[in-house]
Parts: C-alpha cells; sequence; structure tokens
C-alpha cells in the first residue's frame, strides 16, 4: 500500500541535498528510496568517466501499456553572486512560498512527479499501464552523460515510452498558461574568407575579403528565414561577431571572419541551413571556409493523441486552457523526441536561475495534482 | 662667377652625411655652404621644439618673376634590416651606379637641383627671374614641422614661388616616363553602430548593431565612388577592418565598428565623402558615430603652363614624352599645392626604400639636364 506523499516536503528535502550541476548523486539516492518503497524498480545508470562521470537514475513500476515516463534532472545551476534572502540550500518555506535553488527548476517539478505516483497509486488500485522516471544529473551542464545515454539503455532494454512528460518550469507566471511540445533548433556558424593583402593605395594588387564577408552577411541577413510555420515563429538568424583585427588604416587585410547563430524552426534542418549558407558563400567568394556546429536539430510532438490528453488534465486542474508553444531555450527533450512523443509541462519559471529562486507551494500541490490527472487520464 | 658642380659627387657627398628622418641638420649646413658659395641667401628655418624640432633650409637668388622653387628633403628612411651590397652610407660608386640610402628618394635629386642651378648660372649670366630651394628634414616622418611651416613662412616673407618642382622619384624605369601633376587625397573613417545586447534566442528584445553595421558596408561599397576624372583614376574605399570582439555564441552584442580608407580624386574633398558615410550611416542606424581623419585633400596642377613647360624640359632631353600621371601615394607636394602650381619630377624609383639603394650616375646626370633646361626655358 502506497501512501501519498507531501509534495513541498519532498522538494523541500530535496532542495537541501546540494547538486549543483553535474550534480554528485546524493539527491538520486534519497530518491532512489523513496520509489523503491513505492515499488519501482530504480537502476542507476552512471556515465561516463572521471569528472565527466554523471549520475543517473531509471524507475519503472508495472510492464504494460501505455508506458508513461515522467523525465527530469537533479541538478541546479550554482546560487550565482547575489545576496539571498535565504540560505539556497535552506528549503525554508515562508508566507506559503518555498525558497532554494533548484525551487522551480527543476526539484520543485521532480517533488510534484513522485507525489502525483504516489497519490495516483493510493487512490487506484485497478490502474493498467506503467510509470517510469527518467532523472538526470547533468542537464545545466554539457548534457552529454545524461538523459541521451539513459535514453539509449531504454531503448536497449525495452523500456521506451508511449509518452514522456518532461517536467521543466513552462508558465511565465501562473500555472496552466502553456504547455511546450517542441523547441527551435539552434545551430553556430563560422565563416572565414581569405582575400589576399595589400596597400590601400592599390586594390587592384588585393583582394579584399572584408567586402567579401560584408556581401555575404548582406545576402544572408536580406530576407527573413521564412514566416513561421503552424506551431513555430519564424526562425532568427544573428550574426554575433566579425573579427578582422586589423589596426593598419593602409592595409587591406588578408582574412576576416564573422560567427553567426540560428534558431530554426521545423521547415529547416542544420543541414539544410549548412547548405543555404555554403551557397552563398560560393556565389560572393572564391576562398571561403564555412564551419557548422549543430546543438540541437529543431522538434515537434504535433497536437492530438498525448498532447492532447495532457492539454485537458491541465484543463481539468486549473480551468485554463494552456497554449501550446515552441519557443524559448532548449531543454533535454529534443533528445527524447527522437524516442518517443514528448511535452513540457511543469512549475512558474519567472526565478529560474536567478536568486532567490521560489515557488507558492499551492503551484506544487497544483501540478502534483495536473500530474495526478494524466496518470488518471492514460490508465484508468 | 659661378663653377658648374659635378652631380654625382655631390649626391655621394650628401649620402655620406646619415640623415635617417627626422635628419639631424648636418646635411642641410653642407648645402646652406654650397649655396651661399653660389650666391643664394641662405636661411635656416628649424621648427618643432626638443624630439619634434626639424630642420628647414630656404635659399634664394634673385629677387624677381618668374620664381622657380625646387622643393626637396633631406632626410631618409632606414637602412631596414636587410644586409646591404655596400655600407649605405659610404656612397660608393660602382659600374655607373651609385649606392645608399637617398640615393634615389631624394638626396640625388637634391643634387641635381643644386648642380643644375651651378649649370644654369655658369652658362647664362643674362637670366632674370629667381630660383629658390625649399629644403626640410622631415618628408618621410611625420611632416609636422617641414614643408608646411616653410610654404607659411614663405607667404609671410613674399616668397611664394609661381612654380614649384618636386624632385621625388616619379619614373617607373627610365628616365621621362612619369611626371606627377597631383596626389589622390586619403581619409580614414571610424565608424561606430550602438545597438542592444540581448540572447540570441530572443533577438525581438535586442538590436543587433552587426546587422546595422552590415547594411552601411554594404551600401558604402555597392557601387563605385566614381568613374575617374580627366587626370585621375577611380577613387577607392576600402574596408580595413571590423571588429565586435563578441565571443559568445548566444549573445548579440552592444556594438560593432569598422574602419575605412577612402583614395579620392579631385571629384571628392574629406568633407563631401565625410557627409556621405553619415548619410548612409543615419539611414542605416539610429546611435551610430562616425569619426573621419583626412591626411590630405587631392590635388591637380592642371596641365599648360608650367606643366607644359617641364614637360617640354623633359622632352629636350630623354626624347620621351612623359605621362601626367596623379597615381601612388602621397608626398609634401599636397602642401605645395595650397600655394601654387607644382609638379614632380625626380628620378627612377624602383629601389627607394630597399636595401642596396642606388641610381645610374648617368641619370643623375640626365635629371640635372632636365632642370637646366627647365631654367633655360623659364628664365633665358
Amino acid at each position: 500500500m502506497v501512501t501519498p506523499l507531501d509534495v513541498a516536503g519532498l522538494a523541500a528535502a530535496l532542495i537541501r541535498i546540494p547538486s549543483v550541476t553535474p550534480d554528485p548523486g546524493h539527491s538520486q539516492e534519497m530518491l532512489a528510496g523513496v520509489l523503491t518503497e513505492m515499488g519501482f524498480d530504480v537502476v542507476h545508470l552512471p556515465f561516463g568517466e572521471g569528472s565527466e562521470r554523471t549520475p543517473n537514475l531509471f524507475a519503472r513500476l508495472g510492464s504494460g501499456s501505455p508506458h508513461l515516463c515522467f523525465a527530469g534532472h537533479t541538478d541546479v545551476v550554482p546560487p550565482g553572486a547575489a545576496t539571498w534572502r535565504h540560505d539556497p540550500c535552506s528549503g525554508t518555506i515562508e508566507g506559503g512560498v518555498l525558497f532554494g535553488r533548484g525551487a522551480c527548476d527543476m526539484k520543485g517539478g521532480v517533488a510534484a512527479f513522485v507525489a502525483a505516483a504516489s497519490s495516483f497509486l493510493a487512490s487506484n488500485p485497478g490502474w493498467s499501464g506503467s510509470i517510469s522516471f527518467l532523472l538526470t544529473g547533468d542537464e545545466e551542464g554539457p548534457a552529454r552523460f545524461g538523459t541521451r545515454k539513459v535514453l539509449e539503455w531504454m531503448q536497449e532494454n525495452g523500456h521506451t515510452p508511449d509518452f514522456c512528460v518532461v517536467g521543466e518550469p513552462t508558465n511565465p507566471s501562473v500555472m496552466g498558461e502553456v504547455i511546450k511540445i517542441g523547441r527551435r533548433g539552434s545551430m553556430n556558424a563560422r565563416i572565414v574568407v581569405e582575400g589576399r593583402q595589400g596597400h590601400v593605395a592599390y586594390p587592384h594588387r588585393a583582394d579584399n575579403p572584408v567586402h567579401r564577408l560584408v556581401r555575404i552577411l548582406d545576402a544572408l541577413t536580406a530576407a527573413p528565414l521564412d514566416a513561421g510555420s503552424q506551431w513555430f515563429e519564424p526562425s532568427s538568424l544573428q550574426i554575433t561577431s566579425i573579427d578582422v583585427g586589423n589596426v593598419a588604416t593602409n592595409v587591406i587585410p588578408a582574412s576576416a571572419m564573422a560567427a553567426l547563430n540560428i534558431r530554426f524552426n521545423d521547415l529547416h534542418t542544420s543541414a539544410s541551413l549548412g547548405g543555404w549558407i555554403e551557397t552563398i558563400c560560393r556565389q560572393h567568394a572564391g576562398r571561403v571556409v564555412v564551419t557548422t556546429e549543430c546543438s540541437g536539430e529543431s522538434f515537434l510532438t504535433a497536437p492530438g493523441g498525448e498532447v492532447d490528453v495532457l492539454r485537458d488534465a491541465v484543463m481539468d486542474v486549473t480551468g485554463r486552457e494552456p497554449r501550446l508553444d515552441t519557443g524559448g531555450g532548449t531543454s533535454d527533450a529534443r533528445f527524447i523526441a527522437r524516442y518517443c512523443p514528448v511535452a513540457e509541462f511543469g512549475l512558474v519559471g519567472a526565478s529560474m536561475h536567478q536568486a532567490d529562486e521560489c515557488v507558492a507551494v499551492e503551484d506544487l500541490q497544483t501540478l502534483t495534482r495536473v500530474y495526478v490527472r494524466l496518470l488518471e487520464r492514460m490508465m484508468t
């Protein structure tokens, strides 16, 4: 028999275990104990060696379908240099608000997962399906030996879920505002144009690479990449730097470099954008080197199916119809999208990564009820 | 009675007096003695204080018109790090060639001036007009306390010439090829665009100054400034550097800087070009700072009058019709052009500023005869 857990108490207990990224793992040991007590099969899955060693945890209860996975992270960003009202690791509750690093991002979300599972199991003895947890200790860092490695292991061991909910804080100001169903992709490019150095008084004997680079950058930014798609805002290309470093006013330099970042929607891939950049460069410069690096392709879990079930659960509890959104930065959902439908819904994120990070106890309870409602809609 | 001087001997004697810019003045003391002997009134005109003290010399013979002034410099550029066949200060003559720093730029030219005056005076007792010398010790350096200061003094003291010949080496390979009748102007501009810093994922909250700068630079370089004018090649704008210095790939920077140089002909002034740059900048950026610096306006002594007399003198002696040219870098002629017609004709400049700087003794003699012929055509 499972006893319902108090979400605020569990969140405060997690905050009190220091876990600045990469999490040394003690918070996951605590959670492993709680989940084992609830009947979950818990597997610790550390990946990486030495200083890169990353604690991860997979826990599953049941073996049938539907298989709902809660994905989250136990690591937090550093407290920062600013002064906090309460010690970032104290987990103080004051005036109905829980303070501490990770309160909303996302120890509060993880606590709501676990509390929701305990509450659901206590109230629904006849449920069917399976519930799992994917917890990593390296979401705020390089994310090399965290979620993506656990997903590989899950696929190899027959644990690929039917739907995954990520507990990142998605709501700008009140619970129920936003479900994230995808994210834009992000890529960096570096363009180096080689010319021929010479004296400014004799430009016909030189080949000014700066002029070629200006033509390239003007062409790359002349028109918007697109006007947006059904679920995405328009893609955006930003030149972040141009550097020549020539201090001689009478010399045409030998080379010129530009750096740019593209946040792109589902109308593009990093490969299609890389090819487009190469084509523009070739039109304006003979000797040019383009290097690109993609930190994540765009992804989308189209509404319908599980996204609608999550939306209905949010509406049942909050009375609000959440906006289905794809804006903002990046999260581990980009890795999960390769395996199964994934959506993100969590707490109010206004204080994330800041001093005095906090969450209303009422919001923790609301989020717990949303997750319970999702389990009920999927498994009863 | 003036005795004709040997030009090669005088040039070698000048080379043997070290005078790396700024000339300490001993070479001008030697010349003052020679010119006084020939009957010239010699005035030493040092300008500048301390380390900037610059020796200058003005010498005039006669008080009537036409007044022809020979302008030149006694300072030389350093010998450089390369090994010379002969000591740069030895003034060695080998195989009919005089070696040494300043051989063609322009101790050889100065010697030809002086030798021509001595020869002319010896052969033409009935001449009328006046002959003067304007010699500075700071043409190869900052040129702040040299020719331009002497010209002010000359104007104040009633010595402004009717025509001035500058003895810079103008011929690419053989005597008689080129007379310079003007030079392009040169100006530098610095454009700093101010924007608003922000995260690349949220460009609507920022204002990318790099994009504005690219538009400005594209507009400035979209079309040639002009197609050239009767005596000038087309003006040329070269972007010499763009520097942002932003190493964060996820940040839109706060400002962006570009540097450019314009070599411009007589269709422009530095003021007209500065205004044009400002106008383009205002069209593309709200907050932009443009700073300009002009190291010399363009100038031209139109053919006809004294330029034709010099050309005829060159043809009389060399049998070649010299090209009237305005190309290349800058010289002190830019200061003289504000006061009187000025043209440049000197030795073959192929070895100037290099190791083993040298001049054929025959070319020294040819140049002397050209200057004599010019004096004859103007004053007999």
